[in-house]
């Protein structure tokens, strides 16, 4: 299993600094949104697994940053889902603007959380039916 | 019942946006460490409220931007509380930064909330005692 | 004149807060992403007017915060433009969530700025003459 | 040459999520303001060496999330800059809450980049002289 999602966000000028790029914090909300709509395509809906009990908080975040992201552009974000989650959940993303110039490499770890206790979990047997049914 | 406290913050790279000044949705983020902190000079802890289940969302804010913040400026923050709280609460904002120039006025109404009902209710007796010694 | 134009954005966990609703400062970010895209609708794109020399700072804001929009809420905001702008330009926005419950009512006035000297300076013909074929 | 600097910054409501903590994405903010105070307490302000054409985009950044930071936690960040700059500039950080607790692991890596070519350039003579006199 190797799970591919493409999502295109346009970036706001809230997104911007001084320098006139995006500001070097603000690709997670563009990670997390991306990751969000790459679920949501295989059928899990992220909201409902809180309503459920279940979070995912962050537990690692790699960034390479190749070349800025501009004001008003149109990026693309490949995610991609390596395997199939257990206790973890990867994903890597690769950012392109319009013009196909790689911007951005990231991978977040994220990790499978009890909401009461707050402990690791394994994921849901309704999250994996989710990604097994992907082959 | 009057009161008045001042608050510095420094502007961080984060709060800039590409016209090389602090983002107007950025402001919202200098009022709330200020109203705070005019909160805990008088004794109250917001933590601590919402700790006992009051909650203070935001019902109206209003802001002036006369000059532009930049970065690296040192700002002073003077907050004003006109009245004792009763159901609502009202902030007042006077921005300068280091040469003395305004540079926005603002104001925030807020509202007591009970956290669980989320419902409007009434300044709790431990919050408008600590106003009413202020005189 | 009287321009209407409706954009939807996803309530992303990055908006929110420990309230477990959206921050009331990251409805700015909203109302930008909206009035962008209600002036890129009549063919205007800021980012050429930019790129010309113009800025548009925002002066003013005023929001009145009547429900909370929730996580993953898909929001539709109405933006509306009351007049063809001169020096200064107003938006005025509605923002709806999925069961059409008002949840923000806000407005914003913006000046035209020359990039350069930031001074105010007259809406360009180019985009006088977008808001006049509207009719 | 290895620095070493402590800085404290107060989280604030606009920080948190509806996890009821840190947002992963927003601890690059606490990254950027523990740097710049460390430079500045070798004589470095970042400010400056823009003005003078100098920028330091970040290319690189990780992150590793240990515990959860919270609302109104005054955080110590610990700042290590483990060796004198040459094109690049390396910090390390770690961040304890108040009893102690190591919460987040962080390393970026910024590049000195001529502001107008946007081309990668040698530390400033001047920069160097500021970590050399550290011994």
């Amino acid at each position: 299993m190797r799970y591919n999602y493409k999502h295109t966000v346009r970036v706001a000028y809230a997104d911007t600094d001084q320098m006139g790029v995006v500001y070097y914090g603000n690709y997670a909300r563009f990670f997390e949104v991306a990751r969000t709509e790459a679920l949501r395509s295989i059928g899990i809906r992220y909201a409902d697994l809180e309503r459920a009990g279940v979070m995912l908080p962050v537990t690692r975040m790699h960034v390479k940053y190749i070349r800025p992201a501009l004001y008003d552009d149109l990026l693309t974000i490949e995610v991609i889902i390596p395997a199939i989650p257990d206790r973890m959940i990867t994903f890597e993303y690769l950012l392109f603007n319009e013009k196909g110039e790689k911007l951005v490499e990231a991978e977040t770890q994220l990790m499978f959380m009890d909401a009461t206790s707050r402990k690791l979990i394994h994921a849901p047997e309704s999250v994996v039916s989710c990604f097994k049914q992907l082959k």
